[in-house]
């Protein structure tokens, strides 16, 4: 099993990275993830490129489709989801590759709830299949925590791979009608 | 009076382009509306590098603080903001020039509310003055006008010029505390 994750924070420090980067140290035996750095690469939308993609959004599309589901660590930006992960996902609005996909979402800064309210219904507008119990919260915020030290911390380490668990096993056993039960 | 137009999309023949377009020829005697192609080269939002900013980001900033109020034109993609939008506001948040500054907005898609709402909520939470009695929606969705054929048009031309009307006046009249009431 092969997951994509996607931090839509681009700050070298970013809590959002970090806790990917933890993910994948943590994944279970015969599950790869792999954090993409394509969202720094990806032009501005817009739809009158769709015909003839750049190459970077090419590639991004196949990232997706490449992968069994998606990690998402978004952060909060002046109340809203962050510009450059949107971005991404407007990207992915006229593509094939991402409708149905398995998704659960990472949020760092538990407080923070209207990106990530606004994250699900463009989701799930985009016919995204959003894991609901594979959704973990990790309290990062202000404690400058690395990838190593998120996967040392038996509390963080533990919600992290309870969740990954749970996403496998969505991935695995969902019949495909439970993916309109989970939209 | 200089007031900067702010498009969401990217489209060549974008109506919420076309809206702001109009808006320009359209505007007021003593008030010139400029409709900016900034976004269009801002990089993806990195606050790692506000200490040593990319020039196109300099410069627009230098546009919003060298206006006297923004049109902002925003479609809704996917339930949501436009990344390309959200990016650009995204880079201001840090910067000097848009506290308070005066913000009227066009929705050419006037089924489309979430997007507006998600919109409004991040301009307050940035400190923009959001003038409710400037926005202004318009039945664009669809009909294929530009620029010209919008001002041609007598309703939304009209519905164009009261909203630049009340909007202008909202920003030559305003006490300095009306900025708390409105936002």
């Amino acid at each position: 099993m092969r997951l994509l994750g996607i931090s839509g924070s681009l700050r070298a420090a970013s809590t959002n990275t970090a806790a990917l980067r933890a993910a994948a140290l943590l994944a279970p035996a015969g599950c790869e993830i792999v954090v993409t750095d394509a969202l720094a690469q990806l032009p501005p939308f817009n739809p009158d490129l769709d015909a003839d993609l750049p190459p970077a959004v090419a590639a991004f599309r196949r990232a997706i489709g490449g992968s069994d589901g998606l990690l998402i660590a978004a952060p909060e930006y002046a109340h809203g989801v962050s510009g450059v992960l949107k971005n991404a996902l407007d990207w992915l609005v006229a593509g094939c590759e991402f409708p149905d996909k398995p998704v659960a979402l990472i949020n760092t800064s538990p407080r923070a709830t209207l990106a990530q309210a606004q994250l699900r219904e463009t989701l799930r507008t985009m016919a995204g299949r959003v894991i609901d119990e594979a959704a973990v919260s990790l309290p990062l915020l202000g404690r400058e925590l690395d990838a190593a030290a998120i996967a040392a911390d038996p509390a963080l380490a533990g919600a992290l791979q309870a969740a990954l668990a749970r996403f496998r096993a969505a991935i695995e056993h969902a019949p495909d009608d439970k993916a309109d039960a989970s939209g």
